[in-house]
C-alpha cells in the first residue's frame, strides 16, 4: 500500500523514514555527545527524549507497515520487533499495552486523519453539510487506506472479543451533528442522531470489511448515514 | 454457556451428546456386527454412515464448545481435535476447509435457528409483521448465544480479512421483506430495503460485538432495522 497516513498530531519535521539508516541512528545513542548542540546534562536529556520519540515512531511505522500489507501478518509484538529491528522489550517499553495499544493507535490515526479533512472544510459549511462532509471525509480516508482499515477493524473486534478495551469513536460523528444543530432544527437530539448515524455507517463498514460490499457500494451506503438517521428520527416522531 | 443451538436441519433423534461416552461409542466401530439390525454388507455400510454422521456431530460440538467459552480459545483444527478426541486428520476429513468451514457452519446454525423461529410464526403474520418478527427472532437468538455470536463474528471478519469466503446471509432478511410485500405496498424494491435493513442491523451487531452497546441497546436498535429501512426509502423518494 503506497500512502500510509502520517501520524497526525505527532511532531512534524522529522517525519522521515528511519528504517534504512536505523543502525546508524541508534548507534548515536551510545556515542557520547557527538552532537555539538548538546554538550551538557540537559542536552543529554533532550537528545534522549528525541531518540525516544524517534524510536517510538520507527516502531509504530513498522506496525503500520505490517498491518497495511496485502497479506497481513499478525500484528504481534514479536513481528513488530522483528520488522523494526528493536527488541520485544523495547517495543513493550514504548507500547506497554502491546498489540492492543498499537492497533488502537493506528486505528485512531486513520479516524483522526479523516476527521482532520472534515475540520479543514468545516468553517465554510453550515447545517447538514457538516455531517455529510464528515461522512465523505471518513469514507475517502477509509477507501484510501483500505488494507489498514480492514485489518485494524478485524483486529479491533478480535481484541474486543478478548476484552481489550478500545474506545468507541462515536464522538467524532457527534461533533459534526452538533455543528449542524447550530444553524438548523434537528428532529431528535444530537445523541440520538449520532447513534443512528453511527449504526448505519458501521453496518456499511462491517459489510465492506467482510467483502459483502464493493468499494463503490460501501461508499454509496456510508455517505447516506446522516440522511438515514434524519429519516429514521422523523419517522419515529410521526409514529 | 448453557444452551448451544442444536444443529438445525441435521438428522434428529440421535441428537444427544456423545462426548461423555465417546470412547464406548467409537469402540463400536471396531466391534464386529454388535448390532442385530445390521448383519449384512449393506448394514455395515449403513452403520459406517451413521458412525460418520455421529463423529461429524461430535467434532462440530467440540468446535461449538470451544467457540462458546467465556474466554475463547482459538478455534484451530488442533484445538478441535484435542477437545473432540479425534486426530487432526479426522477433523480435516470431516471439515476439509478447516477452521473457516467450521466457523461458517456454526455461524450459519445460529442464523438458521433464528430464521426457524421466525418461520414458525410466519403463517400467522402479515405485512410488516414479517420483517419485524424476523428481526426479533434473530436478536433473541443472538442474545441467547452471545459468546458464540461474538466469537464467530470476530472470527468471520478475521477470515474475510484472509480472503476466506463466508457467504453473505442477507438472503434471510430478503425473504421476510418479500413476505411483507405480498400484503402491503413497499416504498422501494425488496433488494433496496433488504440492503438498508441489513446495513442498520449489522451496524448494531458490530457495535455490540465491539462492546460499544449493551445487550439492551443492541436489541433496541437492531429491532428497528426494518422501520429505519422504510423511513430511509421513503425519504429517498420524497427527496
Amino acid at each position: 500500500m503506497a500512502g500510509h497516513s502520517p501520524a497526525p498530531g505527532r511532531s512534524g519535521g522529522e517525519n522521515r523514514r528511519h528504517r534504512g539508516t536505523q543502525t546508524g541512528d541508534r548507534s548515536a545513542v551510545t556515542t557520547p555527545l557527538g552532537d555539538d548542540k548538546q554538550k551538557n546534562v540537559d542536552g543529554r536529556a533532550t537528545r534522549g527524549a528525541r531518540d525516544f520519540d524517534r524510536n517510538h515512531r520507527d516502531i509504530l511505522n513498522a506496525a503500520i507497515e505490517l498491518i497495511g500489507e496485502d497479506v497481513p501478518r499478525s500484528l504481534t509484538v514479536a513481528a513488530v520487533a522483528e520488522r523494526s529491528g528493536f527488541s520485544p522489550m523495547t517495543v513493550y517499553k514504548h507500547f506497554p499495552g502491546g498489540r492492543a495499544e498499537m492497533v488502537g493507535i493506528i486505528r485512531n490515526q486513520v479516524l483522526a486523519s479523516g476527521a482532520q479533512k472534515y475540520m479543514q472544510q468545516a468553517p465554510t459549511l453550515s447545517g447538514e453539510e457538516h455531517p455529510r462532509a464528515f461522512l465523505f471525509a471518513m469514507v475517502d480516508e477509509f477507501l484510501s487506506n483500505k488494507n489498514l482499515v480492514i485489518h485494524s477493524l478485524s483486529m479491533s473486534i478480535e481484541l474486543a472479543d478478548k476484552n481489550a478495551w478500545i474506545s468507541d469513536p462515536i464522538g467524532l460523528a457527534w461533533h459534526s451533528i452538533e455543528m449542524a444543530e447550530k444553524t438548523i432544527e434537528l428532529p431528535a437530539t444530537v445523541a440520538e442522531l449520532a447513534t443512528l448515524m453511527a449504526t448505519f455507517f458501521r453496518g456499511a463498514l462491517y459489510a465492506w470489511c467482510n467483502r459483502f460490499l464493493s468499494d463503490e457500494e460501501f461508499k454509496r451506503l456510508a455517505v447516506q448515514s446522516f440522511d438515514v438517521a434524519i429519516a429514521a428520527a422523523e419517522a419515529g416522531h410521526h409514529a
